[in-house]
């Protein structure tokens, strides 16, 4: 009989395991060093939850988990771990152990585990696998980094044009699974898979049959009558964003990948996929924010050390919109309420110009932003600028009229509002537009080029009309 | 016989239909009027590439083509809209024509379809809709916004314990097919699924089996020898965003939503999952941004009215730095440098916090920083700070010496440097860490917060110790 109880509901705020407190019992578990109360508590945690849970802890803390795990070390957590941690527990686990995990994994998430490691490491890993899953992984890391030919999988199910659907459910059942832990040779199954292949003589795909289809049809039907030939086939060497919008755009869960002759070499399935799209984002909200990548899990001497780059870039764009600021400094010296005043014309420019920019780069990456609308969203934005410059020069402009009573000033800092928040909508489109077509990623420069203009800008025409206009 | 040259290998550059050239072929034919290569062009299209293309248009290039597509409207076209597209498209098909095209799609589709209607448009379409679907689309309304029991199907293929896999495989045979346009009744399956549930005479979940073990396992061979009874089971109101994650971290392809007392009324897929992540992708950029929402194909006012708000709560913050600076302006009168060089501590500030604040939001949203790492996160994170602040203060404190000729005046602004900086880093990861404690979503107001104290520290302390130490 089936235990029905096994199966329970997870409290709504507890759809993650992990927040069950057992967290905090690991920790404290940890820090009494029972070793046995640590044994009970994560045995019985799913993979992915103790990927998790290696991911929060500290380092010490999380040899101590690696140690406890390693005797049973289940491969499947290396996968879904974030790669410094990775690079830790490898470290921990020691080459033997790591090479026995890679060859229990599909030769995707091998090829995940494998690339990110040092030339060194990779070799001492290679070394340790057998010749067939070594040649396998080798062919994967001999593809361009981040293309399908690193994603996909090797193992697919492919079946001749002539097959019926009796044929290809009993060559299913007959074939090696993978799990069962028979050598499987050519024969060998995905762990999981979503979609036969059927191809011709030469293994160029024909078309491809989703399971639930060959479930539902009966046994004479031939596969051509139910095959789907409007598919998309993926070169091994499409960047995996690519590979993103396609799976997106058809909500596939799986795709086949052929080589320059169109041949099947391997399919990618959308777990794989999910993973990408998390990357790409990833790297996106990073880069606008001025982080070279994800360093949550980074020492701080690293972490410093990534940001310096990006602060020292910074620090020169500062230090020009100071220049510009210098050229007035006989103007600032006569009414020091223009010092006052000055940032905000600045600051609401770099505002204004980053929702635009924000927008502009998000719609690049989606392939939303193309050159048959790239003139009226540059149109769009400027006007937005203009309109809600012409908004803000009324407030602002009121406020330092009241404030400095001095109605000329509150005319300079709203005319200077007015160019500031135009030429940002300008430029919020226009930057990342030309850096993508000067093929530099968007959301890397867009954001320095962004402020150093709203910078010069605001404070140049802010000061510039103050000395033309007030003196 | 089957013919292979239909299923061509996109060149690389071209996994993207649209990119062809398509698109732009349609535009001239739109621009010379002429129906007839419209149609031409348009006919051969994927749904989801008809989608991209309205997307893509005008207003009223949009309308036109809608017009073309109306004679044979692909309903799947509706699904894949962005929805202020989908606005216009519903309003030019009108409510007979959107009305037919929900009874065609699965629920979860229509539903994603209907929830977006105003009010009024919601009630014309319900009414046009024959009772059975209908009551089905209102359950699904009923359930909140954002839920599991949005997001899901309610076609799910389930099974009892006693069945062999042989019986189910025939009871798949035997059950309507959707795509056959047979009335289904109880018997109807999905279009597409990827699992089957197994359910007690309760109907609450025993278990899952994929479709690929099915296929692979003999006719006799009990159902309950091969289900994963080690399953997530969703509750109906479980958020959109946590229903993510465990899709995520499980790999899955599909899960079982359960209501109150545990009996499965539906199923997620993973091609919605995909549409949620990217949604929860987009809005924690665009939040971060100070976009409430990717507002690319909305109309220019509206736009400018959105980004309304965000810039008047900026416009209040600048103004609350201007009141620090005005505080000092005696000082400000006594040597004009200080106005060339302020702008430069300030906006270190703001970049360093920024760092480290979409860092912290992003681990947040990821569920990656939690209580068990918070306090070593902000310990980090602070460091960090402050040991860019030490550089930088080197830097800059020699720039300014060299410039204006005052070693005073480099001291002080390396003080203030290093201050404002270390003040970054904490701020940078303990404003997200408060929001989300008080429920807020951090990416919505972190960064006001932060430049606010970048800001006014940044001025205060500049200005205060040159007041305190220079005269």
């Amino acid at each position: 009989m089936v235990d029905t109880d096994k199966a329970t509901v997870a409290p709504e705020d507890q759809v993650h395991d992990l927040e069950g407190g057992i967290e905090q019992d690991v920790v404290e578990a940890l820090a009494a060093d029972e070793q046995g109360r640590l044994r009970q508590l994560i045995e019985p945690l799913h993979h992915a939850d103790v990927a998790s849970l290696l991911e929060r802890l500290g380092a010490g803390d999380r040899d101590q988990v690696v140690d406890i795990l390693r005797p049973d070390f289940d491969h499947e957590i290396l996968a879904e771990l974030d790669e410094t941690v990775r690079d830790h527990v490898i470290d921990r686990l020691g080459v033997e152990e790591v090479a026995a995990a890679l060859q229990e994994m599909d030769s995707d998430d091998a090829l995940d585990v494998i690339e990110e490691l040092d030339d060194e490491e990779q070799q001492q890993v290679l070394d340790a696998i057998p010749a067939g899953d070594r040649t396998l992984i080798e062919e994967g890391l001999s593809y361009p980094e981040d293309s399908a030919g690193r994603l996909m999988q090797r193992e697919v199910v492919t079946i001749p044009t002539f097959w019926s659907v009796g044929e290809t459910i009993d060559f299913l059942r007959k074939s090696a699974d993978r799990e069962d832990g028979q050598a499987g040779g050519e024969n060998e199954l995905p762990t999981q898979f979503y979609d036969i292949f059927v191809v011709d003589p030469m293994h160029k795909p024909v078309g491809t049959i989703p399971l639930s289809r060959i479930l539902r049809t009966a046994r004479q039907v031939p596969v051509t009558d139910i095959l789907e030939t409007d598919m998309k086939l993926l070169p091994v060497t499409t960047d995996q964003e690519d590979v993103a919008i396609v799976f997106r755009q058809r909500n596939l869960v799986s795709a086949p990948v052929v080589d320059n002759a169109g041949r099947l070499v391997g399919a990618i399935t959308i777990d794989d996929v999910v993973d990408v799209i998390d990357e790409e984002h990833e790297e996106d909200i990073m880069l606008l924010g001025g982080v070279k990548e994800d360093d949550l899990y980074d020492a701080t001497l690293d972490t410093t050390r990534a940001r310096f780059g990006w602060l020292l870039i910074n620090l020169a764009t500062a230090i020009l919109a100071s220049i510009v600021i210098g050229l007035f400094d006989a103007t600032l010296d006569q009414m020091v309420a223009l010092a006052v005043l000055m940032p905000i014309v600045a600051s609401m420019g770099g505002n204004a110009g980053t929702q635009t920019l924000t927008v502009a780069v998000r719609a690049l990456a989606m392939k939303e932003l193309t050159p048959t609308n790239a003139a009226r969203v540059i149109g769009k934005e400027a006007l937005v600028g203009l309109f809600n410059g012409v908004m803000f020069a009324a407030l602002i402009g009121v406020v330092a009229w009241l404030w400095f009573d001095n109605l000329g000033l509150g005319a300079v800092i709203g005319l200077a509002m007015v160019v500031n928040m135009f030429v940002a909508g300008l430029a919020g489109t226009t930057i990342p537009l030309a850096l993508d077509k000067l093929g530099i990623d968007p959301a890397v420069a867009s954001s320095v080029f962004l402020t150093t203009i709203t910078d010069v800008v605001g404070f140049f025409v802010f000061l510039g009309l103050a000395a033309l206009l007030l003196f």
